[in-house]
């Protein structure tokens, strides 16, 4: 061992000891006859005294090292005459009398600090030196942790891990596989997973009961900002269970995360919120409920005869910004052009200001009377001082629309705390979504997911009205995860394939080996899965999951400090069988 | 919940309560007015009752089941009064009074019992009924086991796992890559790991101190009988440490898993056999130390320039089967062969029969006399009634296939118990290996091995005297894992490329991202790795792997359960701008 302690544990109990430290050079300052190096490991800093007075040759040493060079630091721990509050080390330092230089260092081409002069680019391309920042690699650790606790919980349940394989076969539905080309196999590809959903069911097939897996899985999708090719689950599955067993189960694992990792108890039972409110009152399946500001529908109180933006619209509905009439004109521009983004795409806003002399001012002033106005106020329970805003349009778009208008307004009033966390589950999905080019229905999670018993008749007669065993877990408006009981019944299953219009040969051919495991006595059961990076994101307070992985890939899938992908030796694509074509050709 | 309880844990002590138990039907008994039923979950089993003369109807439904039906039960707990003592439920049973058929089963292809009538090709398409079978369960419920005890041990030590990237870049050194044509990326290809080696020595530069992870690895290799495409590996590295201090935690890691799993202590420290000595005694860089028989070198006292045989042989050594004299003209016709055979590729054998009153009765008394055979028996440690067997030929060669003869020994004389553990460190291995076809110096572990410190000077003389500071971790011969301390040093690693013929334009090209990194203060450090497949083989008792994986793929690295890899869609292919070769062209 090369050292005795590490940079992060000496205390002021420690003086008179003999110690070696090693570490990285983070600091090195120069006074007079003294030098003092600060020693970073992944525990922490130490300060290194070196005193020309005391050993003059040891001092010329000391005065070569730079940044990042690597020591190896032996001597007596002192304590420090002005201590350093900020780190647990502070109160002592290291005289030190024998210093090894374990390595140099060029000079790095970012500063090592939280606070770094190095871009996103840079940083991705030496992450090895991203990643010895403390506020990087604290990431890291929280996400070990999450895990170790994930782990820990569940095995207490009863819920063994069992590792599925990552060359499996392609599944034509759902997102775009990578694949694998097989050189044993020529002319045939392994698929990478894009979750373990199939070997999950057929381990409950096998009567495992209650399976796990922090399970690595891959997408093969144009990337945005917050996705990355291959992501982390924590996902589970378990037999002989009804919805509400999971949804107990699995707000105990999240509760026992925000009870070790932040301290906070959350002692009563979680929100279960169906979909259908909370699209009507938040616009989202993945409602932010750390503030109010709820939707009121306006359509029965808007009627005029004479604006026909209200009265050609399906759906009026607005919310209510508490203290804002005092909007400026230029302000309430901005929410206008926010709304119209083309990833929003409201066609306009209607707002009605409740002034604190209790009149009204309104972009409608032409076509509402006072009157009117205060019956939206009733509506939307506004007081004088407040600020109402009006979307209208067709009723899911327009939902959608006020809900990220609902959303900006909490940013703007500082009602989206960080330091706050409100989970809850978004229950009772709609079984299908109708594509309205292909004119036929999806399934809206996937096709083994059951539908609720009592809609099972809707089968037949109106699809798009079931709704589906389906939730998802939701925290501060971001889905962490969701799952759904799946179909155990043969009949049910061959039932739900017609309704999304696939024939009995479709159905063989994509799902058959599922299939016919299922003849053989499948229980009842049902999963979900969380998503690790947005967990530990959410934990860490990041806004990317990128800081939470070690070596992420960039928005094109590259990873820039190794240079992949990559092309490949020609003899290497003969071993595959393979030959490249020239893109756009 | 569907049940109260599981199938393995009412025991007398139950009797009277009501219960709901869920699980396949494992056995059904029909005894004139009475059906039992053999109710299985994981947890174990339970005898359901069902009375014809309580309830004429249940029983006639009870009537209509069959094998591995899915079945809930209700009922009262009843003391049995014939006790079957080989199950921990045996004293109990349900007297049924509700039951609900959950699924019903086709016949399965293959009993699902621990001694079943399936071969392995049809338990591999029917993996999912396979895995029903306890003894293939018991396999993956220890894995899981001993991968939550290597984290509870790895983290307790400070060790943090970090996930390294899947989709990597592709290292024309080593084994053949999987390669995954990215779409993002035309005509550019990522490749899987075959470990994450690169990854966890950068992971080192970047301060992490403590590094592991239960890691997929992947290799395009010919599979022989037990080898996978893809494999997992405990994967771990540490800083500022050395190469004792790794075997000391690493060798705290088997012991924990050896008296967690096994009971066993294994209080003193492991033996450290320098690799020479291996070989030396017993002809193997992964000796089975269960049992002694070591080799003797029997070349000064063979001279007599009678036996060319012997005479031109650069190394004759022998081994002593105690009490074996005895043995017949066939048998040992029969370990001639055996030695004989390609993979062993020795040219004959030859015996010396020690008899029981004192003479010697030998292949080779042509060419020795009796004297001459009693300086081989003392120089064996031979007693009358013991057989000596020897081979000769080229030193290395002869040394591995006498090591096979010894094994095979002692199969034959029950020396290899599986209920014994040898555990030992296997150290000091040679640094390179010298390639008679390509003329150079390859890495016997990687190229980032250090040398000794000691044999440094030999780098530039005598290159294949130069021990690494390597070790491997062997159990009854078996290679568990092994690892090495890594050169952190530049110069001392161009000179290790220097020696294995790489240019610095090569190195540059294949490890640049590495010694880029290593450039920015590269600590010293070391790991290694186990095999969990093998790990968890050697605690389940397993000949093979592939019992101890959930989802195995056969010799041809084909998922037969699932079929896979298969062939694409033309439209898949078109996406990832490549072409397919017809195999043979």
């Amino acid at each position: 061992m090369y050292r005795t302690h590490t940079c992060g544990e000496l205390r002021i109990s420690d003086v008179n000891k003999s110690v070696t430290l090693c570490g990285w050079v983070q600091r090195i300052r120069k006074m007079g006859g003294m030098t003092f190096v600060d020693l970073r490991d992944r525990y922490g800093i130490t300060q290194l005294v070196f005193n020309q007075s005391a050993d003059a040759g040891l001092f010329e040493t000391a005065n070569k090292i730079g940044r990042e060079w690597v020591l190896q630091a032996a001597g007596t721990v002192m304590a420090r005459s002005n201590a350093n509050n900020n780190i647990q080390t502070g109160n002592i330092e290291l005289i030190v009398d024998k210093l090894t230089i374990l390595n140099n260092s060029e000079v790095p081409p970012f500063t090592i600090e939280d606070e770094t002069d190095g871009g996103d680019d840079i940083r991705m391309k030496y992450r090895y030196l991203d990643l010895r920042r403390p506020i990087v690699r604290r990431n890291l650790e929280l996400r070990h942790r999450i895990v170790m606790l994930c782990r820990q919980y569940l095995d207490k349940q009863n819920f063994i891990e069992v590792e599925t394989p990552i060359l499996i076969g392609s599944t034509p539905e759902g997102a775009r596989d990578f694949v694998v080309p097989s050189r044993m196999n020529p002319n045939e590809f392994y698929a990478l997973p894009q979750s373990p959903q199939l070997f999950k069911q057929l381990l409950m097939v096998a009567g495992f009961d209650r399976y796990f897996q922090i399970a690595k899985c891959f997408r093969d999708e144009d990337l945005r900002a917050d996705r990355q090719p291959e992501f982390t689950q924590i996902d589970c599955e378990m037999s002989f269970i009804e919805q509400e067993d999971i949804l107990e189960l699995f707000e105990g694992l999240i509760k026992y995360l925000f009870k070790e990792i932040k301290g906070i108890d959350f002692n009563d039972q979680l929100i279960r919120m169906p979909w259908s409110e909370a699209m009507k009152y938040y616009g989202s399946d993945k409602p932010d409920i750390r503030f109010d500001m709820k939707f009121s529908e306006l359509k029965d109180i808007t009627e005029t005869g004479k604006f026909t933006v209200f009265d050609s619209a399906s759906y009026i509905g607005g919310i209510c910004a508490t203290g804002c009439a005092t909007y400026t004109r230029k302000q309430l521009d901005e929410l206008t052009d926010y709304v119209k983004r083309p990833q929003i795409g409201a066609k306009g806003m209607v707002y009605v200001r409740y002034e604190a002399d209790g009149t009204f001012k309104s972009s409608v002033d032409k076509f509402y009377g006072q009157d009117q106005l205060k019956t939206w106020a009733i509506a939307l329970n506004a007081k004088p001082g407040d600020l109402i805003l009006i979307l209208s349009g067709e009723k899911l778009k327009t939902q959608k629309a006020l809900g990220e208008l609902r959303l900006e307004m909490g940013n703007r009033l500082g009602l989206r705390k960080k330091e706050v966390f409100a989970p809850l589950w978004v229950i009772d999905f709609p079984m299908f979504e109708w594509d309205e080019e292909l004119e036929r229905f999806f399934a809206m999670h996937h096709p083994f997911t059951s539908p609720k018993p009592e809609d099972i008749p809707l089968l037949e007669t109106d699809p798009g009205l079931v709704r589906a065993n389906a939730y998802d877990m939701v925290v501060n408006g971001v889905e962490l995860g969701g799952g759904s009981i799946r179909i155990h019944d043969k009949q049910l299953q061959a039932k739900a394939f017609d309704v999304m219009g696939f024939t009995p040969e479709r159905a063989e051919s994509q799902f058959g080996f599922l299939m016919n495991a299922f003849k053989f006595g499948a229980p009842p059961h049902g999963g979900l899965a969380f998503g690790l990076d947005r967990v530990v994101s959410m934990f860490a307070g990041l806004d990317s999951i990128r800081d939470c992985i070690a070596f992420p890939k960039n928005n094109s899938g590259r990873d820039v400090m190794c240079d992949a992908p990559a092309a490949l030796e020609p003899a290497q694509l003969e071993e595959l069988f393979i030959e490249l074509k020239k893109p756009g050709k």
